[in-house]
């Protein structure tokens, strides 16, 4: 697949807690250049993001990041907030206390309860497979086809593990079929992230994949090319995760 | 020092995103009987708790954990969540990206924005040492100290590092005498908490010191202990966290 093809599958990710609005901006002039799909950046990054890139790229944030334990009424706030300040694309996660106390009812409600926050927005359900068994993945490949939801997403990036070709196949067979799939965590090849596409992913959530495919395109056609002259960025999985997500 | 001593400065916590509901009961049990200065959990598990302890324990959530990125309108919204559903104390994340910015006058307004919305509760303010110059903790010292907040607080636990003694000192000497100092973040042996507590802390944060103390306590008088028959339960830096914080 074609380096620039795949970032046009990519979520041009920032989440560092101490990442600077110079460092957001950078970002967005990234995607705008390689043609990602959207910036996924903190909340409180939104308002500026969306004054800086108009319509030029699509806003993505996190809501309920990274625990995924406030409560509804919270995440629906923080959600209704966001897309006030701009944002198009909300990724939540999912409420995992109530997964492991298999109080599916109130899983359902959580994310509805945002859902209905968020009418003609882009919802993502982040599940943080890393922590759950398979049953439950395929309970909560139930819950989010029911939810409304637009798509079902692997990892926070903060947590002990990240995407792997295994989950995103078995969510592409168990969700919906109207239910897309988001990998992100630890992606860190062009390899790699082909190998999500094609086990079913639409979206890739990654930090690296617009550098990576820069320095490709920049060796094959020998171009200068701006983000493959810089320092690797840090990683969705790199400085607060607890691993290196695989 | 007394263990015991030491655990009525310990706010007993557990942050884990998948902590079930039976868990955090047996942390609340544990606060009663050890006498603990509070228990420390997830927002969604507020309202539980609080039905489970009535008035017996205080209880401590937190806001914007851990990454601190929410909006200031987001933070104070869930802070008066937290205290409608039963909060006692409130330990927000500050923004560090606007610390990072140098935009002092907003990370004040954050954290003001949360004290106005939880008069009369106790505030605290975590300003994640591990990600700070020393520069950057002096500047936060005077801010919270400004903000009417009642405790500076040194990590989350969650991200690269946790509480030291030179960052305790720091902030002990550098913060208006009415502010208190939390350490939390990698606590991990008793004779690490009482070196906190006599560089200046009023309060540690930690899943472990419990069963420390419990299993110290116990030895000293050869009684049985039910803390200390437990598994090592998962330190506030232990799951999520990228290492043991120090």
């Amino acid at each position: 697949m074609n380096p620039l093809e795949i970032l046009t599958h990519c979520d041009h990710t920032l989440l560092r807690p101490d990442c600077t609005a110079a460092e957001v901006r950078a970002l967005c002039d990234e995607a705008i250049r390689y043609g990602c799909a959207a910036v996924c950046i903190p909340p409180a990054h939104v308002a500026g993001a969306k004054k800086y890139v108009g319509s030029r790229m699509c806003i993505c944030t996190v809501i309920g990041f990274p625990n995924g334990y406030a409560t509804a009424a919270v995440k629906a706030f923080e959600a209704e907030d966001a897309v006030r300040h701009g944002a198009d694309e909300l990724d939540m996660v999912a409420n995992l206390s109530m997964v492991k106390d298999a109080c599916w009812g109130d899983v359902l409600e959580d994310i509805q309860t945002v859902r209905r926050a968020t009418e003609g927005k882009i919802l993502k359900v982040i599940i943080e497979t890393c922590l759950l068994t398979e049953a439950e993945k395929l309970q909560l490949c139930t819950l989010v086809s029911l939810s409304g939801a637009d798509y079902i997403k692997t990892s926070t990036g903060f947590s002990t593990g990240g995407a792997t070709t295994a989950d995103v196949a078995l969510l592409r067979a168990h969700c919906d079929p109207r239910v897309k799939v988001k990998a992100a965590g630890g992606i860190s090849t062009l390899a790699d992230a082909e190998a999500l596409l094609q086990c079913g992913a639409d979206r890739l959530g990654s930090s690296r994949l617009v550098r990576l495919a820069a320095e490709a395109e920049a060796a094959q056609h020998a171009l200068p090319s701006s983000a493959a002259d810089k320092d690797e960025p840090a990683d969705e999985l790199g400085e607060a995760g607890a691993g290196d997500g695989e």
